[in-house]
């Protein structure tokens, strides 16, 4: 399929969903093979038609990062919601109460006993059990130090665990554990060999639970680049990737299989068109900081029809460079479409409202981004 | 004014009213007082509320850099909207020729023939003249060559000035010429002397303009950092500053006055709350790459009632590191508020739907980002 000579307004954010489908279906395959539940990560789509595809296609649930997430997932009906971070905000009790009001599988994370008084508070008057995980930090204890959220020693683990266990409002289904950071180790020997710091930790912290009557149910971590070690290390019950569904140009450099097989394909797509041209090898196009996320080391990527080695820099707010190779024979004309694959496709996604669903047969549809904005 | 304990979902886009409208004030008084127009460029609000106060307070017009946001603020009966960026595509050509309809005072650029042509054609059924300015690029000539838009000689200016004289559906109102690169040279005197550079190519464009017969009743540039040195240079009939009337963390080290004069106030702010604990001086907040713009070289800034020193790093799409100064005697709780400037308004703003409205006396109201998203 190209792209070329589409008939859309520009900058557009494009799905391919052929890309997309096989990319879930890769996903599913997976997930059978290696008998293990996924549960992907809607951080990364923030879209309901998306989500219900991933679930079509066999996932057991869907992960959400945010309280508006969650209540855009729960309230169209979508089944085994898991809210992977924890909310502390004390205005956010009514909407926290309003989620669990209507559905009975939304699950939550803690990892903090100010979090448990709190989900405590909400929940007395709902007269129902609620599920509660015990976020574990397991990337403190990799090379780089890093925390984000989690509890940060088993000790504290198995004690937040206990006191979930306890409370007559909250069932205590199990744990989350995240390594972001080795994600994008490009390596996958590298990446393995970080993951096993990671792994024996997590093996130590399942063993302590058990040894406390507090055997967990859910296991739940794992994303796009670690997917295959996760699943290797036989300790998660099911994982959380997000990324796997677009793939973007961080990932595409990230040796995912041992194997070394061809992972995902390129499914998330930003239109623009030339606006203006500085000379034969250089032209402007109407896609910058608003319209591609800068946040990467790495650079969007200009794909077909425009040549191999054709490159995009940004230009400020509004814009962005296309340099051709100096190999190139063709030049660009005002007015052309530079079809470009993001860095980092979540931060990408999160700029648009809605994203153009481009079919085989080259219809156009329209979908809504409809978990964007708001905290 | 503090911001401690705002009631509010986060992360959240707060504008602070009062430093708002005292920014907005002063560009009007600097306007008034240099006996030169302002037509503040609304890509960095894309609201309709504060385009209405700045016209309100003295703007002559509303410059847009999407044909969305031209589309907004027209809608919404703003006169004068000037859209500074070349349209090329021919998916556009209708919801041009729609703007050209609903209003008389929308102004366009071009800076290549194939634009004349584009316009043309979506203006000959209209049986009106539409006003047309050269965008001449005044960045290329500069120490960095960077080129965005415009015409890049005087001979092009002239002969696309002609062009668009002699067509019978256009009205050659004038020109733009804008210095995005030089707007963050923080040093004043290192400004002014990359400035002159462009002023003194502006003057040579103006002087073949006139000798030419075509006297543009329209010179239209500058930005917030150069606004003073623009003015200086009498060169200009009006200006486009954007950014002022929110300051961020970039305009914080700019000197823009050569009294060195403080110049604008923060009002543009996001609400956080501490989502985790790793110790002492280290927490998690929950805004991240989605919440803050990443683009820049500067951090987003903590301010009040964070003690000074407070730094504010990115730990990914949905997290910050909050990290109090080691001289700090305070801690921070979970559920706590952090408020932190971000480094560059424009993108940050572009990430919300909505923004929280905060007065004097506290009450929050909330505004709509009418024109985010869809280019």
């Amino acid at each position: 399929m190209t792209y070329s000579k589409l008939n859309i307004s520009t900058p557009s954010l494009i799905i391919n969903k052929n890309n997309l489908l096989s990319n879930i279906n890769k996903m599913n395959n997976f997930s059978k093979k290696n008998k293990i539940n996924i549960r992907p990560h809607s951080k990364s789509h923030k879209m309901i038609k998306i989500a219900k595809t991933q679930l079509k296609y066999g996932a057991c649930g869907i992960c959400v990062a945010t309280l508006y997430e969650a209540e855009k997932m729960v309230e169209n009906k979508i089944k085994g919601v898991l809210l992977t971070t924890p909310i502390t905000n004390i205005k956010d009790k009514v909407r926290l109460k309003n989620l669990f009001k209507l559905s009975d599988s939304f699950m939550i994370v803690i990892d903090n006993i100010y979090s448990i008084n709190f989900l405590s508070n909400i929940v007395k008057p709902l007269r129902k059990k609620i599920n509660v995980l015990v976020d574990c930090d397991i990337m403190y204890i990799g090379k780089n130090k890093i925390s984000r959220t989690g509890a940060r020693s088993i000790k504290e683990i198995i004690s937040l665990a206990k006191i979930i266990n306890q409370n007559k409002y909250m069932n205590f289904r199990g744990i989350t554990a995240y390594a972001g950071d080795i994600q994008h180790i490009n390596n996958y020997n590298k990446r393995s060999n970080e993951a096993k710091v990671r792994y024996n930790y997590l093996k130590n912290i399942i063993i302590s639970l058990k040894n406390n009557n507090l055997d967990p149910e859910i296991i739940s971590g794992g994303g796009t680049g670690s997917h295959e070690l996760d699943a290797k290390s036989k300790l998660f019950t099911e994982l959380q990737p997000g990324s796997y569904i677009f793939n973007d140009v961080e990932y595409n450099n990230v040796s995912i299989y041992k194997s070394n097989n061809k992972h995902f394909s390129p499914a998330l797509i930003i239109g623009t068109s030339v606006i203006s041209r500085i000379n034969k090898k250089q032209y402007v196009v109407d896609a910058g900081l608003k319209a591609i996320s800068a946040d990467s080391n790495l650079m969007p990527l200009p794909i077909e029809p425009t040549p191999i080695g054709t490159k995009y820099s940004f230009l400020g707010d509004e814009h962005g460079k296309i340099t051709l190779p100096k190999s190139s024979k063709i030049e660009l004309s005002l007015g052309d479409k530079v079809y470009i694959q993001p860095a980092h496709c979540d931060p990408t996604i999160n700029l648009y409202d809605k994203c153009l669903i481009l079919d085989e047969n080259k219809s156009i549809k329209t979908w809504n981004i409809d978990a964007r904005g708001y905290g």
